[in-house]
C-alpha cells in the first residue's frame, strides 16, 4: 500500500535566466518520499519529462492518484524509499504549482502568459539547484529522468559536477535533432493556429482546447511504437462491425487519441506546452563547447545510460552519442540497451530490467562513497 | 528537353462505389506521354500518392512545371516514353481535376461539401479501369505507383487480374498500420479543428488554411527520415547567429515546414485532404479474405515490389508482407529493398536504382508476353 503524499511549495527570490531576464519569486511545488539520513548523503533527484509534474510516486493527498513513476519509487522498488531520500519538482515554465505562463507576474498583477521569457533547459535545472540548496542537501546521489527528465540529468552533471555522484538519463539525448525539432514545432503550430489561444491570453476565457488536443495526438504517436501500436489496436474497429462511411470514429486508435487529445487541456496549460517545448529544442549539451566530450570535461559523476530498442523518438543512437563523449572524458558509465516494445513509453512502462539495473547501479555508487 | 502536356478531362456517366452509392457525372482529369502502339499492348497506368495528380511528367502547358514523377517518366528514362504509353489520371475525391468533395454535385448544383460519399481504394480504382477501357487498352503491361499510388497498384492486380500483364507497388502497404490511420486522424483532426473548416463549407469563405497546414506538417515530418532531416537541417538556426527567445522561428527545419505548411493550401482542398486519407485508412487487402495470401488467388500479374532502407512510414516489412502473400500463391514476384536516406520520400526522389529495377523488370515481362 503506497503511502499519501502532499505537494509542498517554496518561493525563492529570483531566479536569473539564460535569456538574460531575472524572474522575481519563483514557486517551485515540489514531493518528497523516504527520509533523509543523518549525513544527508541518500538524496536522489527525479526530474520529470515533458507533461509530468511534482507527483511522482505515492498516493497524492489532493487527488487519489499514483504517481507517474509510482512503478520505479518505493519501498523495494527500484530507487528504493526504504533507502533512499527521493525528491520531485515541477519544472520551471510548468503549470502544476512551478512558476510558469500561467503564474500571476508579481510585476503586474496579471498572469505572465506570453510576458513570461523563454526559458531553457538549463534554467530548469538552475531552479533545481535553489530547492536543493533549501532542502540542506549538499550533494545529491543521483539525478535521474526519462526523456526531458534526462535532459536534466545531463544539465546537473555538467552544471553542477561537485553536487552529484552520479547520473542516469534515460532515453534522452544530448541535443535535440531535426526531427525532435520539427514534432515539437508541429505541436506548437497546432496550438497556436487555434483562434483561441488568442495570442496567450485565454485565461480569463476558453482554453485553446482543439490546438492543444492535436497537438497531444501527435506527441502520443511519437512515445508509442509502430508495434506497440499495433499490439493495443491493430485494425480494431470502434463498436462497430463494419466501416461507418463517415468521419466519425471507425478505428479503435482513432478514439483512443481523441480521447487523449481531449483529456489534455484538462491537466496541462497550452502555453506551458509552447515554453517547454522549445525548452527542449534549445537544450544542446555542445553548444558553445568544441565537442560533447568537451561539454564532460568537469563531470566528475558516474553515469548509468539507459535507452530502449523500440524508442523511435529518442532513438538509443542518441544514447551513445552521450556515452561516447563520456568515455571521451575517461568517466565512468554504464550503457544498457533495454529490449521493449512500448517505443518512447517505455521508460515509464517498463520496469523490471530498469529497477535491477538502476539498484545495482546505486548499490555501487554508494560503495564507492563509503570507500572515498 | 522535356515535352509539353496537357491534362485532359473525360466525363463517365456514373460509377458504384463500395459504399454503396452511385456517384453520377463522374469526371477524370489525365494525362498521357509517349504513343499507344498497335496492338495496345505498351500501356502504363501510372499511379499516384495522397497529394499528387494527373500531372506525372513533362511540362505542364498550364503551370510550366515538371511532373511529380518527371525522373522516371520519359524519354529514356525509367518508363520510357520512346516505348511506352504511360498515362496518369487524378484520383477520384482529388480536388486537380478529378471529381471529388470540391466538385459540383449534378443533382443540386452546389458543391458536394461533405455530402461526398467516403470513397475506397477500390472505387479509385474502379474509375480508373472506365478511363482504360475508354482509351481502348485491355490489357495493360504494368500499373505502378508510390505510397497510395502502391496501394491502388495492388488493388488492381486483385480488382482487375486480367487486364495487368504486371504490377509494381513500391514503398506501400496491403493495410494501414494503426500507427499510419494514426498519423491520418492527426491531420483530419487539425483540419476538422480549425473553425474555417466550417463542416466542410468553406468554398464560398476562406479555407481552414492554418488547420491543413497543420496536418501537412505532420505529414511532411513522416515522409522525410531522421537522417535526411539532420542532412538537410540539422539544428542550423535561421538567419541568426543565436536563439532568438521568442516564438518566431529559430530553426532552419522550422522555417521549412511552416513555409510548406502554408503552400499547400494554395493546391490542395482541405476536404480532399479528409477523403483520400480515410480511403487510405480503409485499405486492407486481406479484408474479406481468410489471408492476404488468399487475397491474391486470382492474381495472374507478375510483381515487382520495391521498398527503401530509411522509410519508417511504410517500412520494408510491409512490403514483405506483400511478398510473402504472393509467394503464397506461387505469384512470380522480384522484391528489392534500396539504399536510399530520404525515407518515404525515396520513392520521388531515388531514381537511378530505382529506374534500372523498373526498366529491366519491364524488359523482361514484355518477353514474356512475346513468349506467350
Amino acid at each position: 500500500m503506497a503511502s499519501t503524499v502532499e505537494t509542498q511549495t517554496v518561493r525563492f527570490a529570483s531566479l536569473a535566466l539564460d535569456c538574460g531576464i531575472s524572474l522575481l519569486q519563483v514557486d517551485v511545488a515540489y514531493e518528497t518520499y523516504g527520509e533523509l539520513n543523518a549525513d544527508r548523503s541518500n538524496a536522489i533527484l527525479v526530474l520529470h519529462a515533458f507533461s509530468g509534474d511534482a507527483h511522482a510516486a505515492g498516493i497524492s493527498k489532493d487527488s487519489g492518484q499514483p504517481g507517474w513513476w509510482s512503478n520505479m519509487i518505493g519501498p523495494g522498488l527500484g530507487l528504493d524509499t526504504d533507502h533512499y531520500f527521493v525528491i520531485c519538482s515541477n519544472v520551471l515554465g510548468g503549470c502544476r504549482g512551478t512558476t510558469g505562463p500561467s503564474s500571476i507576474d508579481p510585476a503586474t498583477g496579471e498572469r505572465y502568459a506570453m510576458r513570461f521569457p523563454v526559458i531553457t533547459i538549463g534554467d530548469m535545472v538552475r531552479l533545481q539547484k535553489q530547492l536543493i540548496d533549501y532542502l540542506g542537501i549538499k550533494r545529491l546521489l543521483t539525478v535521474t529522468g526519462g526523456s526531458m527528465g534526462g535532459m536534466q540529468a545531463l544539465e546537473w552533471a555538467v552544471s553542477y559536477p561537485e553536487s552529484l555522484a552520479s547520473a542516469i538519463p534515460v532515453a534522452t539525448t544530448a541535443r535535440h535533432s531535426a526531427q525532435q525539432i520539427a514534432f515539437n514545432e508541429v505541436g506548437r503550430q497546432a496550438v497556436m493556429a487555434d483562434p483561441d489561444w488568442s495570442e496567450g491570453n485565454y485565461y480569463d476565457a476558453k482554453p485553446p482546447a482543439r490546438g492543444l488536443a492535436v497537438a497531444r495526438m501527435v506527441g502520443h504517436i511519437t512515445y508509442m511504437s509502430d508495434a506497440s501500436m499495433r499490439d493495443k489496436f491493430g485494425r480494431r474497429l470502434r463498436d462497430k462491425d463494419a466501416f461507418g462511411f463517415d468521419f466519425s470514429v471507425d478505428f479503435e486508435v482513432e478514439s483512443y487519441l481523441r480521447y487523449r487529445g481531449s483529456q489534455f487541456v484538462n491537466r496541462f496549460d497550452a502555453n506551458s506546452y509552447l515554453y517547454i517545448t522549445k525548452a527542449m529544442d534549445y537544450f544542446d549539451l555542445a553548444a558553445g563547447n568544441p565537442s560533447l566530450a568537451a561539454a564532460f570535461d568537469k563531470t566528475k559523476s558516474r553515469f548509468l545510460v539507459i535507452s530502449f530498442t523500440s524508442d523511435w523518438l529518442y532513438p538509443t543512437y542518441q544514447s551513445l552519442e552521450i556515452v561516447s563523449a563520456l568515455r571521451g572524458r575517461n568517466v565512468n558509465v554504464a550503457f544498457c540497451e533495454l529490449q521493449a516494445t512500448y517505443g518512447h513509453d517505455s521508460f515509464l512502462l517498463e520496469t523490471k530490467e530498469q529497477s535491477q539495473m538502476i539498484r545495482g547501479f546505486l548499490q555501487s555508487v554508494e560503495q564507492d562513497q563509503e570507500i572515498r
